[in-house]
């Protein structure tokens, strides 16, 4: 499993269609900026609306131009057990390095039965798993316990994707699953990485990434050699970055920001829609109040 | 569009398949007490875990039993949009009287993208559509506002099923939307049903009335001819019923109660799972504390 | 203790004394428009901001003014248990009718913390105690099983004003507190007032019915007699009132309609501060628009 | 203003006066121990329940022991004006060298009241002031804009303590008043001072503190040092303590704890009662864990 930052790419659209030229160029973009690790079909690459044919393209063109830079993790989770199970195996099929597995949304299970879920899916395929918890979108909260029991029995669930905003959860999980050999804590939140991080943890899946992979890379570099206030000037810098890329539901802020930088149409499949004019306009000052552009 | 109580009915399951001898006593059991709609495949019926030829089976075999008896929805809703469609087709096909459609969940749509996701839907069907608002499972709340400009624009979009809890968003749904001409609001949930019922709402989509369809349908009809205290008298006598059925995620606990009753068995599809011991003893002590065992 | 419609009275203030004129003004208005009891010194009356000897004045005024046509109830909580003493023996002094006591505030003590500060304090009293639950400003939310052991223990302690605005816990207010003889449950919250009443409250803790007296005793008239939807057409009829008092902090906007209607001066005692012009303008519209101006 | 850590120091009582010999004991503890600073009649000290003349003993006992070794800084907020006036000349006549005032907590104030409530305050006194953010036990939160402008115009206004929990808001608070020359900004939360320390925050007033006050010292210098590891090690290290001096409401657990240490009598004024049986030995089991007994 990877260290560092992860970015979760957005998927381009031209007319409806994917558009796998600007793909292509986000991709070199985040391999040229020493990115750790490419999350595609994440939520900011809008999973929900992506048939498995363009599964199979967005994640073989990923694979082709990382190649032994930065690892392809693919987003399979999804509410049901055999879509999850559809999703991994193409995800396994067309090359992926890992899986990002979010909690079961909208149907809630239990905390048994979130155990029981990862459990059967962990023993489905050889691929490393991160658990993903989001429970802004989700519904639920996997506790630090239930993941805990999870990695101890399922030897491929290696890491956490942590969304919960909330510093008890977070503090509890790096209290709690730091004492798992070799497991992975990763920030879910651009606008608190920075303390995930300061905290012990290793790494994060980005957001703001796509428009600022470098810094985010420097920032974790930063801290793992305990430079701590250079890391915090690259927090404080791009905080409103951070936290104006969520001022729609990602991925709209974020698209809007990229097609601002020239990479891609500003273009979302339904039930996301562009950001509205306000929200580009905020966007495109955060974006030169930074000097991104 | 009905008015009354309709019933979002269970998925039984025997050793992983379907079980459609119990499911037609179900059904049997909701049309002999004068239930005015069965809610095929809503999140009750898990419907994330059932496959499109199974969904062709349970929808079939609702509108056999019910006959003209009572009106046969289907849940019809899912954060993708091809999806979305796939479903809406396969419950035309089926025979269905009318669609429930949940906000998507998980990818958070803004309040336009609603709008735009549900005029794109409303325009490709001539069943009659009931948009289903149930923040603490998808992440979002549509606004009163939004339901307004989709029931407005869209002539077959015909009633909201309220699943936000707050008398705020009630009542203003009321203010609101009781201005289109023939527009229905149904309660969501069966501890504020009579509630939203006494402030003027047009029926339930309910879980309670898997276990007690008669009782529902009575409170409803009592409050229709002013009777508020006889409907009253139910709500209270039912109200640990309608609470307990929530202590777990709901299917388990109101499959645990059909369970008990002898109707099913207690099985469900990961990632639910079967009620906790401690649970399966609440819901038992709660149908005898109510006179159903 | 009595039924239907109290009032929670606002203090009226003239270059930062007590404007005596305009509160008789008030008290007129009230008592002309047949309200069942005038509540002095509440959050509305800026509690925290009254000296001993301006509590005094209002209490004796609001008595000489109701004479034996409304109770006169004294708000009298504070979060240390001798200044709640002090208020408690200066109400008693000054001929009040029953209290009004809140939970402590900012200390948030306990449950069992609750019923001991209670049962202290009801054992020094003669006079019949409301028990105030207001979360949003206490922090603290008293259950309804710690109120039901109160008033068992304390026969003085005969109703709870109830300003958590969640049916969940009003509904277990209504089935456990009904159990006790001649206990009543009282609405904190006018636009959920109708729906409580509907429910089977007692009546309502009001803050629009300074502005609107006469339409609160008929909305509570009409459910006590059934007429359950004249009831709901005076609740919707006023709605947008109901909420718009609440649109700055209470009692910010209903002083200034008070004062808009030429009953008392816009003014208030720090840290409260006058309605902003925003918030003007909408009251100015609101109150015209339900007729009130 | 200090830097580091202070003290929110409990009131010790015996047979319901003030115990001055165990307050002597716990002073002495912490200056022996390298505490920056005591608050007096914090929250955690019971101020609500204390009267004018024990402020006074309480006050003077902690400057005579702090001597020049710590500062000695006084909880004088309250939520009504006149109050806390009295506080603040009360405080200044025994000789405290700071103020702590809590926002008005109950009556809510809006923004634009906070900022002239403060204002008016601190025109009265010459005393350095920290504005104490606690949305938990106020029902309001005071936005790090409106602290900037408060302090922007009062020049004694000089720290913020924020107890606000999520890092959003202490994101913000850090971006934006570290603008501001000199201005302090204490963590109020002991669970969460690592982060904030961390962050570039300017020490803790703690409640952990009373129990361990060199470990909180030595945790905040070795972030001035950038020995962020170290520090992280104490912060994990008592996170369990930090975590279950809450399991009620403060100072209910921290007296128990200290009473368990062998400082004071395990006594509180009502409304607080003492820690219930179950949390005796919660904490009995976590000062064994990190090793304090």
């Amino acid at each position: 499993m990877f260290e560092g930052i992860g970015t979760a790419i957005v998927t381009p659209f031209k007319e409806g269609n994917l558009d796998i030229e600007s793909y292509e160029k986000l991709l070199s973009f985040q391999i040229n900026n020493q990115i750790n690790a490419i999350i595609v079909l994440g939520t900011t690459g809008e999973a929900p609306n992506i048939s498995l044919d363009e599964r199979e393209i967005l994640i073989k063109k990923a694979k082709e131009v990382s190649g032994n830079k930065a690892q392809v993790i693919v987003g399979a989770g999804s509410n049901g057990l055999n879509h999850t199970i559809e999703l991994i195996k193409n995800a396994e099929k067309n090359g992926a390095d890992g899986l990002l597995i979010v909690t079961p949304y909208y149907n809630k299970p239990t905390q048994n039965g979130l155990y029981e879920y990862y459990k059967y899916i962990a023993e489905l395929t050889d691929l490393d798993i991160i658990v993903y918890n989001v429970p802004s979108r989700t519904g639920i909260n996997i506790l630090p316990e239930t993941v805990y029991k999870i990695a101890s029995d399922c030897k491929n669930v290696k890491a956490l994707k942590e969304a919960n905003s909330s510093f008890e959860q977070i503090n509890k999980d790096l209290l709690l699953l730091k004492e798992l050999k070799d497991f992975k804590i990763f920030s879910g939140n651009d606008d608190t990485a920075f303390q995930l991080l300061a905290s012990g943890g290793d790494g994060v899946i980005s957001v703001a990434s796509n428009v600022i992979p470098l810094q985010m890379v420097q920032m974790f570099k930063f801290i793992k050699n305990g430079e701590i206030e250079e890391a915090r000037n690259i927090h404080f810098s791009y905080y409103k970055l951070f936290k104006n890329l969520f001022i729609e539901t990602n991925p709209i802020p974020v698209k809007a920001a990229l097609s601002i930088m020239g990479f891609i149409n500003n273009e979302l499949r339904l039930p996301l829609v562009p950001a509205s004019e306000p929200t580009m306009k905020i966007i495109t000052e955060t974006l030169k109040g930074c000097g991104v552009i």
